[in-house]
């Protein structure tokens, strides 16, 4: 998918919602359970619940997995299902890869060809190279972690060099010559920071988690991140998720989603004017 | 496994060689690519040929990853082979993965409960909340990027702070304070680098890829980053793996890693006195 593509279906949705698969077995309601694979019937359930709220879904690698050969099968179900029914959405694999060489060739290989994602998220540790074999695949993209929402973000990120350059903007300002079809992480707690973020990449799409369960603001957020394209894809998982236990999970996961997405449209009629 | 153990297998078996199972069916020799699990052969083969020169294997993940579940199942074979048969061996998944939470603690989960792993190997971006849930489990180690072997390592990590301090050094410095179980990946490529990170992180044990296909010199890499517990673990992959593509390879690769053991040996011998 390209960012114009993107862009019209945000404009269209009314919505730059990314609902974050965060898929955890000892978190999905009991109702559930005894389905023959539990995860994706859970996904299944979630993703047609939401999908007309949001714009991208964002399978965080890791929990499927953990579950090792049975979570590989329940994460291609899941890809395949959103491909088939929903071939309007931004697909995001999470998984923070990054290594060179040929070792980033078979990740690409993993989730741009055995997977057919839009978007794989890369640690920039290890610099070009981790990316490269990404930048191959023609409207496929790397969504580099910039600036993240954790906490300990502050061990490294916001080390300076010389120049006073941050280590988070020296990852933008670098890896923005490295090709077009890059995309940022930037943590919603730390909202304020998007302005500095926009001076070094104002057309780039970010994806901003941490709204929700971790406690950033879809306001602030979209004051100093937005731009004219939008250039925004919120996520936001616990929330959605898990916020209803009962066998009516799907109907709140709905609501959720629906108020985050009336909130955004709100934004984005605002932000028209 | 402990270092004590791990220092008492270098001692015995004279070397501190490990095998980097980068297994690509690409590149494995023909006459093995009919068996029902080309990988899971190609490794065992290997492993049998090489376990009396090494002291550790390291499967990429991404090579078993690419292949969908039947990589799962090549590579969980290729653990449950090596546990059993060689249980003084050293088992590091070289996974490079960098994330925080509850997605981290799915990682450590994966690769130190549904995979019996000794080590894995981290990326330091998003800082202590990546490592926190691996430091969780006793005699469980995480290796986290320092210095790379790649080209582009220079992007990020010899960025100097204001107190000339490079981010791969202030990676170290930080995060030795995080806990015992850490050890640190040193590209064989820069091995004058080493002794630097000595200063940094005099005890702790270093994994080194790089030597052999990389370019790296193994005697450059001992004179500068040997302590007195030998304090490292060198990689070999390509250079072992697919030194020959006929039906004698794994011959050839006892015979390749046996010259880095004898070279190992010596250098040893060497320290020693």
């Amino acid at each position: 998918m390209n960012t114009g593509e993107l862009s019209e279906q945000i404009k269209k949705k009314g919505s730059y919602l990314c609902v974050g698969l965060d898929t955890d077995v000892n978190k999905i309601p009991h109702c559930i359970k005894s389905e023959a694979d539990p995860v994706f019937s859970f996904n299944k359930a979630i993703i047609d619940a939401t999908a007309i709220y949001s714009v991208a879904y964002k399978p965080n690698i890791a929990f499927y997995e953990s579950l090792g050969i049975e979570g590989w099968k329940s994460l291609e179900k899941t890809v395949l299902y959103i491909r088939k029914k929903y071939p309007e959405i931004f697909l995001i694999a999470d998984a923070k890869r990054g290594d060179i060489g040929n070792t980033s060739e078979m990740y690409a290989k993993t989730f741009f060809e055995t997977f057919d994602f839009d978007a794989v998220t890369l640690s920039p540790y290890m610099g070009f190279d981790t990316v490269a074999p990404f930048l191959k695949y023609k409207n496929k993209w790397s969504i580099l972690l910039a600036l993240t929402s954790n906490p300990s973000a502050n061990d490294f990120q916001y080390s300076e060099d010389k120049n006073g350059l941050r280590l988070f903007e020296k990852v933008m300002s670098v890896s923005k010559e490295w090709g077009e079809n890059i995309m940022y992480v930037v943590g919603a707690t730390r909202a304020e920071m998007l302005a500095d973020v926009r001076k070094i990449v104002p057309d780039s799409f970010l994806l901003v988690p941490g709204i929700g369960a971790q406690g950033g603001s879809l306001e602030d957020v979209s004051k100093y991140g937005m731009n004219k394209h939008c250039g925004l894809i919120v996520n936001s998982s616990r929330a959605i998720l898990y916020a209803d236990s009962t066998p009516t999970f799907a109907e709140t996961a709905s609501r959720e989603a629906e108020k985050v997405q009336k909130e955004m449209d709100a934004i984005i009629r605002l932000m028209d004017r």
